[in-house]
Order: C-alpha cells, then sequence, then structure tokens
C-alpha cells in the first residue's frame, strides 16, 4: 500500500466504467462568497450586494473558482477515495451553466468515464472521471472532467 | 457602454489573435496554502509540513485550486480588462505541470487565440484565450484555456 493509504483506498483494480459516486452535501454561505470574491475574484458580482446588484448579474453570486474548490471539498469526503489521494493529470473541460447564490446546498456525484493503463509507469493507471455539481434543486451548477491518475494494486 | 465599465474597458471590437497581456505578481505564502488547503483539499501535501513530508509529494504544496483562484485574482489586477469583466463560457482545458511551493511567486500571461462572433447574441462576441501562470524562475505551473464572453461596442 502507498504511504497514509487508507483500508477502504481505491485501486486501478477498482474502477471500472460507469461507476458512480456520491458525497455529502454543504452549504455556499454568502460569508464566504463575499470572502473568497474579496481575496481571488474582485468582481462586483461576487463582492457585495450593492455592487452585485447593480452589475449584469444583477445579484450576488459566487466565483466559479469558488464552487470548483467547495467541489474538491466534496469529492474528498465523499465515497470516491483512491489510493494515493486524487491527484489530478488535468481537466479536458470545466463549465459552469447556471449560477450559485449565497444559501444553495451544494453536492457531488462523481462517474467513471475510462480506465486505463499508463503507458509509461507501469505501476500507475489512469482514470477519467466526470464530476457534477448540484445545487438543493438538483440543477447543475458545475462539471468537470478530469484525469487522475491512481496506483495499481499489482503493477502492469 | 455596460453598467460599471472602465474607460479602458476592452469590448469584441478591441481583441485580435496574438494579442497578450500581463499582470503584477503576487507570493503564494505558507500561511494560504495550508489555510486554503484545510478548507477545501484538506490532502497531506496541502495541510501540514509534517504531513505532507510523509506524502507521496514529499513537501508542502499548493492545491491546484488555491493555484487556479491566485491566477483569477492576477488575471483580474493586470493588463486583460474585458468590458463587463472577465465572464467565463467554460474551460477546454486546465493542468498544473508543476507544483507551487510556499513563496513562490507567480505571475499570469494571458494570449487571445480566437476571436469570433456569437451566432445567437448580436451585442455579444467570443474570445478563446490561453492564461499561464508563472514561477520566479519563469516555469510554468499552470495552464488553462477558457472561451470568455465579451461585449461588442457595436452590435453585429
Amino acid at each position: 500500500m502507498l504511504r497514509g493509504a487508507r483500508v477502504n483506498d481505491m485501486y486501478y483494480e477498482d474502477f471500472h466504467v460507469g461507476q458512480r459516486f456520491a458525497s455529502r452535501s454543504q452549504v455556499m454561505t454568502r460569508e464566504r462568497i463575499l470572502a473568497f470574491g474579496e481575496e481571488f475574484d474582485p468582481q462586483p458580482q461576487h463582492t457585495s450586494e450593492a455592487a452585485a446588484a447593480a452589475s449584469n448579474f444583477g445579484e450576488l453570486i459566487a466565483s466559479g473558482w469558488h464552487t470548483a474548490a467547495l467541489t474538491m471539498r466534496l469529492l474528498l469526503s465523499g465515497e470516491f477515495k483512491p489510493a494515493g489521494g486524487i491527484v489530478g493529470a488535468g481537466m479536458e473541460s470545466l463549465r459552469w451553466p447556471l449560477p450559485v447564490r449565497p444559501g444553495d446546498d451544494l453536492r457531488v456525484e462523481s462517474e467513471i468515464l475510462e480506465v486505463r493503463p499508463s503507458k509509461s509507469r507501469p505501476a500507475q493507471g489512469l482514470i477519467k472521471v466526470r464530476t457534477s455539481t448540484f445545487n438543493q434543486k438538483n440543477e447543475l451548477v458545475q462539471e468537470f472532467v478530469g484525469n487522475l491518475v491512481v496506483p495499481r494494486r499489482t503493477p502492469a
């Protein structure tokens, strides 16, 4: 096992196309929207209700990068537990179809789209995962497709 | 002009392929790496030096989502100023070729890859932008390609 691996960690051999994983939910609060906006994305729609109301968005919404970061948190607390952690080799797409508003309760679903061996590293495999973030109305607010490096239980 | 637009804001008509924009730099501090890791990406390589040293990474590094968020901050403080703000229609790719360590001084360069009219919205255009984040050694630590919606000065 890898250093730090947990008993129920998943290896390359445990993944298959179509597998799905759920997460708990977490509320995106007004306070965190404003704090994140101030630090990382100081545009009117993220930094105050008054400025947001006067912006093209018309209301306070979370930075897309905040939704992405909270999604990572939910992913880590959910059922999807690759051994060695969630280590991204890169995203193929990332989009935000709907805004996230204060009080929205977000949860994440992941689905395995591809499982393939690593050509260069016999001790690893690659999995392609679609991670979808939903609000409390089950509306899709974010979707990304990423490739993750996962260790093999038995080298190829 | 859009509500909130500044005098030097750029419209669809002002963009052309090959244009480049720079930013100031900002240091990724140990304190913020730990705080962001604790809140959003609580894996050993992001939450303490001791845990990071025992992880497969061997040292404390910033969450990729932290680098993405700081990149947004640098982008907003730089020369790239589309009217109406930086409004993403989605990313085509996002990758982190090298880790970001405490004390790394990051800066951003953007390059316009495509400029095209919007088929459905005559008052808007779309630009494709590659945003590259470099450390103080001019090593690429993050790259994303995104599509942005920009207003036209004169509707099509």
